[in-house]
């Protein structure tokens, strides 16, 4: 069975840092605990694995993790999902980098124009390439063509789209691109649109850009998702894929993000790592957290609040009192430890539930 | 023109904040330099506006900017970008709130069936629900569903499968959840499939849920992409969503998300702010990532790192001495600078990148 090598920055004290390490490779590969597995060919196979621990000074280690190709199949999204997934949510570890195995990565597919795809669009065999960027947004699509023509007069190589020019209804995309790819027809100059929404926006906005003369594109993929990307690049294989930066780096509050945010895209309830479990969250957050997916917001309907990681149901009392009622407790591991009795431990954890009686007189979040 | 109203916590000196907060505005809207729109309607309705700083103590500073709805349309990833997106990249802004008008909250629809949905799947009015968790993966499809017989028979309310079971060699989906739901078949429990892939798998997966006797799926967000989100939730209006936190706080290095990872989904091309401009990325960062965009990774095609943030045509030599001709200089704001003289200012951009005399052997990166 073939690996990827994950390779984590943690910041941990040093007598801690072995375990540290051992707990990220569960979180990242079967994220229950090791001794409630049965399974030979899942302890063998599947489990993610500790490589190597180096100290790199200053409080800071770097963990090499190794994680079974099979978990992550033939898609982009879930590569992401186990290489940094739940781990992500721990503040002290940065994803470092991460070695494919040649199998895995090759069901990616790489760039499929590159450097050389580049350079022959725009007739330049070995000097560097130029780029301008068509701005400010809120420009009409003439103003916008007028700018493109003026930057392919002056024999820019490639212009691109602002990242933020979208669909909107002052330059509506159809239109944008017809007129900016209108604009430096006669000229060397390529113009690359930026695509954005769903994938099937994303594959009419291609069709719309290939139709007017485009052969180059962009589009964000941690806005778009990487399986979109991949998606898009196999239906337009003529396209060249230009990737934009952004959301490349977010630190966005939980209690926005989950408690509020997935609401607002449609999430009916919203898993999240409760305070006191496996992740750092705090009390303060998870209450507002809870209290922001709850409260009707915009006039749309709440949403379940669901705590979760590493819950137990020693804990259900304290975490009833403490979210009330209108919640969804999620118990994974802790459940599953108890084996042969997991009938037994379940009923036991919905009688908990069932029978609390929440204490005092308080608000909950 | 509506507005929303974005909420950064920002590290900062004191002497520094005000600047600081217009910089972000500006990133957030037009990402140009102000002196160089002429359009009024621009200014007035279009470039974010710093409504209030308050200082949090400590160095930290909460920054409030309206960015107009009229640049997001209707497009949940457009909100994503359009709020945090290129700000993401700096390590010291969070995005801590978001105040959306009404209208604009409305195109995106909130949960479809919310508390009440999942409390009447489960015929709990009132009091606590539960869940669990189908783990570890690796097991086959026989395994699981025993382990959701057993669930159910303990009375639980919801099992969602681990986020980690994708479509899998050893759990295809279909036979997973045919399974599973089958399992729980008989009992009050419903069983929550965990959907993943691009848009096309998700909404064959959701059919597949939903042929098998699920109402409800998770998805999470962060991997989708939200625009996707939203349409799973529009063309399976039956299906309550249950939102996965994976990826929720990532941080990932730079020289590996832009620089490797990007590429490996097929960018042909990545953008990246340059050290020296408007982001932290050190050089050495950013010779890594043209280092990793550039190299045949996995006997794939090499891919053209363009960085761009803040250049200006007086830096072109210094940056082609540092990048070496592999490489597209892409510069935004810079030339549009120019206004009447753009495609001078272009002529003289594409001259200098032409002309360039390399200085030295190095080997770039």
């Amino acid at each position: 069975m073939t690996r990827l090598i994950a390779t984590y920055l943690v910041r941990a004290e040093a007598a801690a840092i072995e375990a540290r390490a051992r707990a990220i490779a569960v979180e990242q590969s079967v994220e229950m605990p090791l001794a409630a597995i049965d399974d030979a060919a899942v302890l063998e196979d599947i489990v993610g694995r500790v490589e190597d621990i180096a100290d790199r000074g200053n409080g800071m280690f770097a963990v090499r993790i190794g994680l079974a190709s099979a978990t992550i199949g033939t898609d982009a999204g879930q590569l992401l999902n186990m290489a940094f997934g739940n781990t992500s949510l721990h503040e002290d570890v940065v994803l470092a980098d991460l070695d494919l195995p040649e199998a895995l990565a090759a069901r990616f597919g790489g760039p499929r124009h590159g450097i050389a795809g580049l350079r022959a669009r725009v007739d330049a065999a070995s000097r560097a390439l130029t780029c301008a960027a068509l701005k400010p947004q809120g420009l009409p699509p003439a103003r916008l063509a007028d700018l493109a023509e003026r930057l392919a007069r002056g024999g820019i190589d490639f212009i691109k789209d602002d990242h933020g020019l979208a669909d909107q209804d002052y330059a509506p995309f159809a239109e944008r691109v017809a007129a900016c790819a209108a604009a430096v027809q006669g000229h060397r100059t390529r113009y690359i649109p930026s695509l954005s929404g769903n994938l099937d926006d994303l594959r009419r906005q291609a069709r719309q850009a290939r139709d007017a003369g485009a052969d180059t594109v962009m589009v964000a993929p941690m806005v778009a998702g990487w399986s979109n990307v991949v998606a898009l690049g196999r239906d337009f294989p003529g396209l060249a894929l230009l990737a934009h930066p952004t959301m490349g780096g977010f630190r966005i509050a939980p209690d926005l993000l989950i408690g509020r945010l997935f609401p607002l895209i449609g999430a009916d309830a919203v898993v999240f790592p409760t305070h006191g479990g496996r992740f750092g969250y705090s009390a303060a957050t998870c209450r507002r957290l809870a209290e922001n997916a709850r409260v009707s917001a915009h006039r749309q309907r709440p949403c379940l609040p669901v705590p979760a990681g590493g819950m137990t149901l020693a804990r259900v009392p304290e975490l009833l009192d403490f979210y009330g009622p209108d919640t969804m407790l999620l118990i994974g591991g802790g459940l599953l430890a108890a084996r042969e009795r997991l009938t037994e431990e379940t009923a036991a954890f919905v009688h908990a539930v069932a029978g609390h009686s929440y204490q005092g007189k308080r608000r909950w979040p």
